[in-house]
């Protein structure tokens, strides 16, 4: 399982992503699901994956092999526009899929979906959901996340907390605490967790970080957060029944 | 959709349900879907219901109609066991689903699930989960709650503060919380939830209330927690990147 998400701010974007990939119990590993495209100065195009990972790695090689040659249907680096980029993306997953999936649906779902967010020179950043059927939605201020794989564990967090106008730094507290409510119920969604912090205008990948299961921060956050929990449901009133 | 919790506790049972149901976003109404069969100082039986409401509807009404008439495969009055009564539901439910789910399944999913908590006089207090095949599974101090219907975004505050030897009254409190991060983030379980403190050895359904939209206690645990999550991870460090 995955889980991924990407966040629409006023000043920016926040991409994450978990690291876990698995076809049964007994083999776990860890993959990036965080791909950067970038041009600096002229554009930055962040891709997050979830779904079967053969059709996913093939989108994403695919679109990387044709950066920055200008083939007319593949090369995101010539799309004068996001919402042109998530189009080349989705038309690529259902190449992918066109060829792919009638031999892999005897074996398990070939079926993928992406998060694309970013900024391209001459337009705001904007942030896209690509679903399996290669067709996608753009987020906005009243609808600032959007989450694929495994997304219900970590949303109440999100729905109570996060706002258009939060910042970058609060908004990563508020995804590494959501990661750590889904890692919690789900163990096939494990760290790294990968981050970007994406400000308007920087048209580059400037600050990014992986948090490991070890990462002190991560712990002492996760710490920090348990005990206040606590400290605050036990503080509240009791049912009279 | 519905959301419904039974846990096994230290001293007793708890088992809650929401009330909504609906067939389509224009045609919404409100169900109970905690029932209780009871037989005091001899037997309580709690059955939460969730899936399709013809099926869980008449299963529940076969299991009343039976209730107390000796009839040997519908009559939980006469089990001697939890577990016996468990597989008479799980028989009941088979029934159900041969009659009625070939002509169903055009239309929609036939299936249902239940949970069953309570206490025969000679045994302990238990809890069941049976499945919509038919088949069952019980409760136990390490697995202590168990969920049906939307199981997710209620689950990461359990995992967290609810532990086997947590009190009935305590429990009330994170089960409401648990309802309210469900009902925040799925529109289609809501208010009024109903709720059952069962003590170990009563044998009788002394304690169940039911929570409304408006109910004051259920609108200041909801203020107070939300007030106090905001307060609890402002405090919490930014990560450093």
């Amino acid at each position: 399982m995955t889980y991924c998400l990407g966040i629409l701010l006023e000043r920016g974007l926040l991409l994450a992503s978990d690291s876990r990939t698995n076809a049964g119990v007994d083999q776990i590993a860890t993959v990036s699901k965080l791909s950067v495209f970038a041009t600096p100065g002229e554009r930055l195009m962040t891709i997050l994956s979830a779904g079967n990972l053969a059709t996913t790695q093939a989108v994403i090689s695919a679109l990387r092999q044709a950066y920055g040659t200008g083939e007319t249907h593949r090369d995101i680096a010539t799309s004068t526009s996001l919402f042109d980029a998530a189009q080349k993306i989705g038309d690529c997953l259902r190449d992918v899929l066109a060829r792919e999936a009638s031999f892999v649906h005897p074996y398990g779902d070939p079926s993928a979906s992406f998060l694309l967010g970013g900024q391209i020179l001459g337009e705001e950043r904007r942030l896209f959901q690509i679903y399996s059927a290669g067709n996608f939605m753009e987020a906005s201020e009243r609808t600032p996340f959007l989450q694929i794989g495994e997304t219900k564990y970590g949303k109440p967090i999100l729905d109570r907390l996060l706002r258009f106008d939060t910042s970058l730094e609060e908004a990563a507290k508020l995804t590494l605490l959501s990661f750590d409510a889904t890692m919690r119920s789900n163990l096939s969604v494990g760290a790294p967790i990968d981050l970007l912090l994406y400000e308007n205008g920087s048209l580059e990948a400037r600050r990014m970080r992986s948090f490991d299961e070890g990462d002190p921060y991560l712990a002492g956050l996760r710490q920090g957060y348990a005990a206040g929990l606590t400290t605050l449901v036990e503080a509240l009133p009791l049912p009279d029944m």
